[in-house]
């Protein structure tokens, strides 16, 4: 039996994805109904510019005082789409301390600040979803929160940013350089005109953070999370990668150790092997490979951005949260009892791919392998090429932690026979 | 706060998924509690065979009375993993009456029974959960039904058992026959003595029903499902796979008609570029590739079976049931409520790739192209390959409903001119 008053929505913000929640609200209504088991309302639109026209919106909703908006009192849901730390953090508290839950895609608040919000949310008996903040409309959090919740999750691994996996894609299959593959990714669309967050890994850095935190019960802040860009990624450093059967992807990586007492987050550029499922994930698509004590090898690919696959996520969280609201209940919040410490980037168990500059004269291949050695470092192959009197040795290794690999690689640098390091870049997916 | 009287499950069957079932409730038992807000507790388990050892599970809980222990009164959560029709429909149901929730892996049984279920599980304030009846570790179950709840979906397209992919992947990759390839399943595991249920399609064909129903929000049975096995797949249609830059693989296939307005759901062999997600899809893994308006094309990836990944999806959802009980609440039921007509298998819209045996002699292309006018079926592309005397035509069409294709292979039969008809296989992906 439906109940007949709604469900009042407040929406924050109505960009790209606001607007399409609105517009999906509007259009699908009786088929939210059906599956909430009661209406739901828009009962305000909080913007920056009411002037701007907005289709299907009727204008007496469109406010731009946020904060009254939220502290209406009669509001069920807040769907914040907002983005960026403040006025948001401050609007998602308000709307748990007046009675309402949230649903939220704002990556860069649940990474820094989620526990503190999760505790709002726990107080005021009220939901905090956020299955838009990672990897746009592929379920995700859910999955990772709920399917695998009797299972151990061991490492989480994936392509969390569209733009980079554009630029890198396109690189990839023309050979292009990094800026020219940039400026036709912004040409397109799928880079914005300053594409910092994108192209230097914050953005990968949030979701590794929320993902980390998910997967091993842990809270796990975007400090904590090591983060390398993808800007000095090279028309060359993909040539090698071919040559060892790769292509190079920015990974976001989360990691429980070995002993299973700690765990990483990091967020780099990387080569993996091109039967890796990884690997072919082409344009601006994300795909997260998770591996799992139990269920072995899992991967959940989709379009990672947009405005519409968002609104997807954010309304198959509020269908959940006003489910839970018409039930009384609440649904998972956070799960940190693990508490596990999250370790440095040095103790993270990785292999390299080095290329060295070196001079072509005998015992040179011989004093590198030797400062391998003394670094506890296993080398997996080596290629030698001799070119005009000067030579290229390119370096494989097998797993070491970080920190030996970048002492070896520090090491290399101060040896007379080393004329430079042309790259370095880690290999993962085997 | 955590609770410190258990919540009792009752296992019902401890077979391979039983079993580690059992094993992980034990060994992950602080886990489990943690996540749960409460401790579980295996409190006995149904076996037919008692004598059997059974490393882990205290001799006092194996039961051969399934029926016993469901009515014991005390049980907050069965667990179905005996498979079949009966007797797991009847102790199901008796678990309802008797108060408790149920999880099941059993596809059989929800393909065929699934409403009434349902409905069971509503009458008595309880849970019903089945992630892993279809797609085994994979989540799919409850991205469908959660993730997606805001978003309409209009296609569900799967490699949703592992036996066959297993067989087709090493017919594509080695050449070899149906039987040969079957024997290599049947050796290692993969296929079981009497592969009928996997082979013919039974088995993705309930699975099938289950997506389709919850993709649609209607009720899909078993009968509804157009079924073909892929015991007739050639190598020879194989190499006409790799021609057109395709590969075959037997696919579950829910959709919605163009004009929304009815669904179809169908299983059966059919060639997918080898640019499709699906195509890349390796061994007994198992794949689906989800389609809707506003999230776009998504793909969940993983093991479709096997004690482990079966069990990882079972303890999902019994996390899931025993939170829904501590929060005196229910999860999200059946939804049925869009009751759309199921279609027949004539109606679905699809391409054929038909090989015909022709006379070699004029004018014979003018006459098999009449005949798929006549019919509405507009053709793509056609190959015309003469050999001794013999002639072959590859014809591959365009979209067309199948009612309309196999209209037109029925008159091409009947013609003079054509010897015979080599094979017809549906093209998919495109």
């Amino acid at each position: 039996m439906m109940r007949t008053r709604p469900l009042k929505v407040a929406l924050l913000g109505c960009g790209v994805v606001g607007s399409e929640v609105a517009r999906i609200m509007t259009t699908h209504a009786d088929d939210l109904a059906a599956r909430i088991g009661a209406p739901v309302e828009l009962a305000g639109v909080a913007v920056r510019r009411p002037s701007k026209v907005r289709e299907g919106i009727a204008p007496e909703l469109v406010t731009t005082d946020a904060t009254a908006l939220v502290k209406r009192g009669d509001i069920d849901v807040v769907v914040e789409v907002i983005g960026g730390i403040e006025p948001a953090r401050t609007l998602i508290t308000t709307a748990f301390e007046y009675g309402a839950s949230v649903v939220s895609a704002n990556k860069a608040l649940l990474a820094q600040d989620g526990a503190a919000l999760h505790a709002a949310a726990e107080d005021h008996d009220a939901d905090l979803y956020y299955e838009a903040a990672v990897a746009g409309a592929i379920p995700l959090i859910r999955p990772l929160r709920e399917s695998l919740a009797g299972d151990k999750i061991n490492r989480v691994m994936g392509i969390v940013n569209g733009t980079t996996n554009f630029i890198l894609d396109k690189m990839d299959s023309t050979g292009a350089g990094y800026q020219e593959a940039l400026d036709e990714a912004t040409a397109l669309g799928y880079a914005e005109a300053d594409p910092t967050a994108d192209v230097e890994g914050f953005d990968a850095a949030a979701k590794a953070a929320i993902l980390a935190g998910i997967a091993f019960h842990t809270r796990v802040r975007l400090d904590d999370v090591y983060r390398e860009g993808m800007t000095e990624v090279t028309a060359a450093d993909f040539a090698s990668a071919k040559e060892m059967g790769c292509t190079i992807k920015l990974l976001a990586i989360c990691e429980r150790a070995a002993d299973g007492a700690s765990v990483t987050a990091r967020v780099h550029p990387a080569m993996i092997p091109l039967s890796h499922p990884l690997a072919s994930v082409r344009g601006a698509y994300n795909a997260v490979f998770v591996e799992s004590d139990a269920a072995g090898q899992l991967m959940f690919y989709g379009p990672g951005a947009g405005g519409a696959p968002t609104a997807s996520a954010v309304l198959g969280d509020l269908v959940a949260v006003c489910r839970n609201r018409l039930n009384g209940a609440t649904g998972p919040g956070e799960s940190a009892y693990a508490a596990l410490p999250v370790s440095p980037m040095g103790d993270s168990v990785t292999r390299y791919h080095i290329s060295l500059d070196v001079a072509d004269k005998p015992g040179v291949l011989a004093q590198v392998a030797t400062v391998f050695a003394e670094h506890g470092v296993s080398i997996d192959t080596v290629r030698q090429q001799g070119k005009d009197g000067e030579a290229s040795l390119v370096v494989v290794t097998h797993r070491a932690s970080d920190a030996s690999l970048s002492g070896t690689v520090e090491a290399l640098r101060s040896l007379d026979t080393v004329r430079g390091v042309a790259s370095i870049m880690r290999v993962e997916g085997e």
